[in-house]
């Protein structure tokens, strides 16, 4: 079998290319291309991948679109006061920023858009190929990694790909959430697309359509990084030891950016329900499972999960667990980010079209879901890693 | 193929049947015959083991060795006392210790012992071979719950079953601790055993070369119950996120019988060692792992561990996980305790002899190790279960 | 100076006898009067009261108020099923009970209440009265430890006694919620009122009036128990530091009848506001201290909190303390009831009229507040109780 | 009544200067002199100190000995990589090093001591009055932050003032550690001397009459900082109270300079005879309360302890309270310094003698100890820096 080979030239075409996540993302990029650091957080460095033909490092280019326009170059000197990026990385690596900054173009606000929808994604998609056409690269991986949005009420227009398609060509329409245009542009452009966000991205019938008409494969939602990361080993563990989890309480305190957007109820229940299919599927029942998320603004990235397991033991006896997660965000979120974009840009070059469920290892709320477990989620990895073509082949 | 039946009357042998452990298991069993409680906490009630010919609650009868005195009635009440056991559980189930305190023998105390440690042995494996034939049991499983035993230099008569034999029979020799002496007893008469202690058990080279002689199997050591359970857990999902641990801490607090024999530091070494090779085998490095038992009587049974792990991620940022466990010791380890006896029974029946690694799952130092990774050993425990005959074969 | 003796017959009349705080206090009581365990918790026991003319465990009768019906030692004999009595504790005073249980009276549900609320008053202050006579008692305290209710709008009625007065005679008001009923049954009854909830109780404009007129004490609110117990020592230790106090977030876990009620949003907001006026008093500025009670069923009358507290130091380095506290609810405000009784009794027996702000070390919102710091006000209470006649006085 | 004048040119002389307390403080100092930071964590900048007449920070001029030779600026540099000092204070102060780099001497090693402990008593007296007449001071306070030493046997030559000064002219004699050799140097040159250390210091018969003799005072020992400073006011909480703490179990993890010195376990020691008095003596028994301190490098000066205290409350029920402290070391101590460094100008300045007791607030092991709860402790203080000459008088 002759695939076209993983290990050229690729892109990674950012939704918020100058937020902290794709900052740091590419920060560590610009730091593994030079060998200035070592892959720690990145699992395809591991050796289930060693042979599986992903894209090098330095064979990686990064362009976004993003609504604000701070120099990713300051993002990136934020990053080192917030403790997100260590200053002599950042010394380091500063002078590949000029390249990245000359790729990122301006995103859509729906707030000030002039035009169709439509014309917007068109724009969007035309910047997405322009930018594979200028770099000469085999394919291109869009990611969003904008703000969380609101969920989205699943109107008729979003259930189907033509009519969805029609209702973009009305000037008054703005049906579809900035994520989703996002989406719609990578598959447009021909990229495969990962939501490392809850938005709904390309979770919309009409979206899936596309993505299976234009024959493009798409990975999400919202990546896995933290309380939502150890109740995957954690649920597991008791249900393995026939222990009945009676309550499971957790609070989530951060700040920075993504502290302040949760603190609108609104986007938080996109974010409380991606969250809250973890338990009851791994639990096999509904719990008691109340969860918040704090906006602490002095915590930055730096944020904090506590959880409280109350369960029933032999004869009805009771047990807690506790624990609290203390972790850096975006730095927990950036290596996974650039592994999906190694495996999608390999799943896409191996054929693979429509969701990607092996990758559910790295969400909270995988597409085409199997298990919750993180177990389970890594060995359905490793096993689809290992059918992948490789480097030798 | 024709195996001999699991589901026919199945004895457990207690060594150490006065204690805690050995107490809540009775006390259980007596409640799971009559469908007095759930089987929470029982591994072997699950999906994966329905069609395992097991032995049924109701076709265990219980025997065994202690070197104290006290009613296991009195036991069981002083348990209710200390949140072992719940009052109406005792209430329901207290006409049942009769039959159990009239198969309990006096074991065997090095100190007082007179003659030699063969015929001591001998007497042993006579009383057990006795509760065997009047209950008409098709076998017995025997199974060390005493008290943690300080750790064995292995001297040369340990290194060969022929060996041992000749010394044991030295009236000046007390070459073998009593878990030794308990699995010794065991193979004699026949029986599979299990040591749910960090003490040497079977885990000597002529105990070994015993059990392949007398074609009966074992399994081991250390119940896992609490702390290491969650690391167990806990350090497969750092490495299959690529993040480095740098350290891992551990405070563990309890009182009781297991706070006192912990207290002192010779016999607290087997706990320690037992203990310490699970983090730098799921690791794959040595990090450092400040570990601490201590007895604070006023605990009891309610045991306390306190995790700090200190990790490093994507461009060397760090973080922190800890966790608090709080449960009850041997509330959490009785029904393992019932899950080794019926399944050891079924491997005893399946014709297997010597080191049974598949119930890694359940210990803390298993024989015959693959890995310490729970979710694997869960796989490898129902995989194994799924070749053991079904109960329609 | 001659005053009447505080040590002579003392009732307690509850509103909400037969909730878990005065079943609790009770049953403390009734064991505390034979000798039958150590008064731990109970403040007036320790030295600085010792020559407090005080009444004795033995000269303490009670008699109250409530809405349901279920026997007094029903409720003592559930509360032994949930952990908050011990049951040998139960069994030795549980002939006691039946002498309570017939000085328990209906209480006054406004949702069923027929005639004025004036008149359920006065049947209830009668009803005090006639607990008073028939019990030759020199004094009786009220004491609410009824469900908490919402907060409660201040309209004109409620800031004058002569308007209240008359709205109450008006069969279609309802002005008053029953916290503030007991309160105004306490005061025409001539009795000192303790409110342990955040509800209205006395603190209204026409109830504080009233107990001027009535030459009445009255202490609350809201027995300090947990979380907020700890945040009046901890936040005094950072001030006292200089360590700014960065953020403060709280999270309660309870279940019972107090998770319950508290899983009301609209009657949490009393709770909420009860507790929220402490940090803001003692940092001396206003920090994000985002607060939540979750009801979690399974803990029952097991509370747990958990606080994180984010604070800067020299040169602006950060870092965190964070507590977990777990502890049974009623068993930790029963032994504060039965403080407030005797140093209440004493207070009206030295002719304390209106709030007694010297004890403000039992509550989370104290009436007339000077400083929500435990230590002062545990210096305020000792030197008040030094001020108080003496037992040879 | 006239007295000298504190806020006077004062110097702080460190044994140990090149530490990172030293180095934390010094830096500090540098940025409080020009305004750039605010005084968080120095006590006397408190409200209740603002009328005392204490040395100004741009009055306060640092020398001081050590063992080894980095120059301090660099000390400062390696310092704002562990996260102790911050990036942009130390470029903003670095000019300020090198007047402190002039004023420091070699300090006194025993293992390289050449002639008697006397001759080298003489030349460090010599150094501090040497810097004292340089530049001006007024007075000078010495402070001890070197490393922690083990405990020193009280043979007899240590229990007084004439037998030590003979001893110490014996050439072959080493009878002081390098901690009570600073406070004798500090003696000799008429100094106040503070030992932030549980080293022996000051703390020995012979030297307390040598500092009475030279009518000079002193204050000490160790620092409170972290786990003891949260026992000192959470034990008096539970006593105020009534609760009854049945044990109290703390773990302390830290790397740096301190984790590795407390790594040896008779160095140790001496910390953790300085942090075990404050336990029984503010509950009033002895309880069980392991406590171990662990080294755990990659911590660096992060330390972090965790405390678990059970308690009994009415009726004999349990509950518990555990909490995670995670500070920066030198960072915490630092202000506390400079602290003792203003009071000890100002206490000698109106000439104090011997032990300072009302700074116990500073300290785990205080002389002439009158409570080890911090409330108390501060109110002593703030009543003692009421009774200093104001800056007015």
């Amino acid at each position: 079998m002759t695939v076209p080979p993983a290990d050229v030239p690729t892109g990674i075409w950012f939704n918020g290319a100058r937020g902290s996540v794709a900052t740091t993302a590419v920060t560590g990029l610009l730091a593994l291309r030079e060998n200035l650091v070592a892959p720690i957080g990145c699992v395809t460095e591991g050796a289930a991948f060693e042979n599986v033909r992903l894209p090098r490092w330095s064979q990686i280019v990064v362009g976004g679109h993003d609504v604000v326009n701070d120099p990713i170059e300051k993002r990136a000197e934020h990053l080192v006061g917030t403790g997100v990026i260590p200053p002599e990385v950042y010394r380091a690596v500063r002078p590949g920023f000029a390249a990245v900054e000359a790729e990122l173009r301006e995103g859509c606000q729906l707030a000030s858009l002039t035009g169709t929808q439509h014309e917007a994604i068109e724009r969007m998609a035309a910047d997405i190929a322009e930018f594979r056409e200028r770099n000469g690269l085999a394919r291109v991986v869009v990611v969003n990694v904008a703000s969380t949005e609101p969920p989205v009420p699943l109107v008729d227009d979003l259930r189907d790909a033509d009519s969805l398609d029609r209702a973009l060509r009305d000037p008054s329409s703005r049906l579809l959430p900035p994520s989703s245009m996002a989406a719609l542009a990578a598959f447009r452009a021909g990229c495969a697309f990962v939501d490392f966000t809850p938005s709904a991205g390309a979770r919309l019938p009409a979206l899936e359509q596309t993505a299976e008409r234009q024959r493009v494969p798409y990975a999400g939602s919202d990546g896995k990084t933290g309380e939502t990361l150890l109740r995957t080993v954690l649920a597991p563990m008791f249900t393995s030891r026939a222990l009945r989890v009676l309550s499971w309480a957790g609070t989530n305190l951060l700040g920075g950016g993504d502290g302040a957007t949760l603190a609108d109820s609104v986007t938080a229940e996109s974010k409380m329900r991606s969250k809250s299919g973890v338990l009851p599927s791994l639990l096999g029942e509904d719990v008691p499972a109340p969860l918040h998320i704090d906006n602490v603004p002095d915590l930055g990235d730096h944020k904090t999960a506590w959880d409280h397991i109350s369960f029933e033991g032999f004869l009805g006896i009771r047990g807690t667990l506790q624990f609290t997660w203390q972790g850096v965000d975006s730095s927990l979120a950036a290596p996974l980010v650039l592994d999906l974009v190694r495996l999608m840009a390999a799943a896409q070059a191996a054929g693979s079209v429509g969701p990607v469920p092996e990758l559910a290892f790295f969400f909270k709320d995988p597409v085409g879901l199997d298990s919750h477990d993180l177990a389970k989620q890594q060995r359905q990895l490793v096993e689809w890693a290992g059918s992948l073509p490789t480097s030798t082949s």
